[in-house]
């Protein structure tokens, strides 16, 4: 077959995908999935506009996410964004439009994300997402509940080996406390950690002179990866109120995910931080065998609703469409 | 109930919407319906990204919708653009990625698109299509499938009364060519033409000297409303060949369409014109009683490929979903 010189002609934006007959089929098929998973747990569907005014987005954008964001003009000059993750205008949604609903609210969605990153594998700039949203509800069944959900998910569409690494961000809130550094500096920090930088964090920690033990204890939070065992093992090593608040909580989640069966699939990974800055307690992210990065993440963000005016604890989580299709792939080559 | 501040302190882009729960329920299921309908017609889903290059999407933009795209830059500096249809961006992927595969093809899609339109009732921003595209069949049997195909798309979907307007941009072409006008006038004529502005019409039609007879022939053309009879009435007011072609051609089509049985449905209109500049045959808009704006529309498109290198004629339409579901609305009002 002779070179086709027409792709290369008509290139597609960087980082983003056309879907073949078959493709768009197969994609179709699993966000049905993801529908029907989500309506039998008692959620229910909303949708946002793609671009919302900036204003609202950096209300609590993480500093990693606000660098990708996509702006624009509107031709008020006021300054637009195309969405970066659902979490923030379900918020806005649900502060303004919802606010009289009765609480928990149980809500899902399958929509676009757009973040400008660096193409590599796996990294697109535009991408699915299928996640919900458990608004006003508190505690460690709230959040077993989306992890419980989450396991669900990824099973219904046939994914097999995969296990959520389960963390508290307040473990690591903790341990920062303890350095007495700056809040940006704080942020550095915790940017290298989310990134897994592990060069990079250890120069920053010498550069402030952050004593060995805390040191230590920061570049080594990755390695408490286990069972409760985990928990155990990091309380020896701290007094922190705050990060033993945070392992005390953890327990308790890890008993509910006794409860409803699925703990087989969640290893403990206190190590875990994602980009968004609005998660106030549990963390989680999904990863199968053979996937360099997550499948699916979320957590608890009980301050973000407060600052549209509607305070209101909340957790949630969303699939990566195409991140699944992909470890589905995988899994079918390997059978 | 006290009046709600925080939808004013939080909005949202104008000519954009928030769905509630319910909401994004029926708009699924509506959607669904249609993927329904275009499957067992044949035709095939896929998608293409929100982003394109301002390059590919310009290379056959109206000059109405060139002024109503959505435009960023890349941080490479080039132009990006939020699709305004999904013709275009779907003949791209065609001419790139599947000029292997035998014709003809039948593709659906189901997409958000974007203008930048002043957001009146029922005009938005962003909105949803679901549109199908035959490539690679001339003549009138595959336009009547489409409209037919329409037609089917509307019944599903469970609305009782509208019709189809059936127009031919030949006829027009051949009155434009009559009046050995330059291009540039020609277009404004169009577009006036396209936006039903008659006092823009004459207006344009009397400065550049456009004789009596043809000046009136234009400004009627959209009375030209009805059965067969209206193509032989119009008949003897010209001599122009291509318009004497396209007459024939709507008769052929008409044909095809009483063979499918979707005759009482389509009303011949020959001042039908479309915003976009592709259209090269027959092109139709679907309205209900009681709505100001077309549900669906599209038309036979032969040039638009073989800007992309790959000579091949093509026909589609598409539902506008939020329109159709606002037709559904006023439908159950009534009843």
């Amino acid at each position: 077959m002779a070179v086709d010189k027409y792709p290369g002609t008509w290139p597609i934006p960087a980082g983003t995908r056309d879907l073949l007959p078959g493709e768009a089929r197969r994609r179709r098929a699993l966000e049905n999935q993801m529908v029907t998973v989500f309506e039998r747990w008692g959620y229910q569907e909303v949708a946002t506009p793609t671009l919302e005014y900036f204003d609202t987005l950096a209300i609590d954008l993480g500093e990693e996410v606000g660098e990708e964001l996509y702006r624009l003009l509107d031709r008020d000059g006021r300054l637009l964004v195309l969405r970066p993750d659902m979490t923030t205008p379900i918020a806005r949604l649900v502060a303004t439009r919802l606010r009289n609903q009765p609480l928990p609210l149980r809500l899902f969605y399958l929509a676009n994300v757009f973040r400008y990153e660096s193409p590599q594998a796996g990294r697109l700039r535009e991408f699915g997402q299928a996640g919900v949203e458990l608004i006003g509800s508190s505690g460690p069944e709230a959040d077993a509940e989306l992890i419980a959900l989450a396991v669900e998910a990824l099973r219904t569409a046939g994914l097999q080996e995969f296990q959520i690494s389960l963390g508290e961000v307040q473990v690591i809130n903790g341990l920062m406390e303890e350095t007495n550094l700056p809040e940006s500096v704080i942020r550095s920090l915790k940017r290298a950690l989310t990134q897994k930088d592990l060069v990079g964090l250890e120069d920053l920690l010498l550069e402030h002179q952050v004593p060995l033990q805390k040191r230590e204890m920061i570049l080594g939070i990755s390695n408490f990866q286990g069972g409760l065992e985990v928990i155990q093992e990091f309380r020896k090593l701290t007094a922190n109120q705050r990060t033993i608040q945070a392992l005390d909580y953890l327990e308790q989640v890890w008993s509910s995910l006794i409860k409803l069966g699925v703990d087989p699939f969640v290893r403990l990974d206190l190590g875990v931080l994602r980009g968004f800055e609005y998660y106030t307690g549990i963390v989680f992210e999904g990863y199968s065998s053979d996937l360099g990065f997550p499948l699916c993440g979320g957590g608890r963000y009980d301050n973000l609703l407060s600052k549209f005016g509607y305070p209101c604890p909340a957790t949630g989580f969303a699939v990566g469409i195409e991140r699944l299709l992909l470890a589905l792939d995988n899994q079918n080559k390997k059978q």
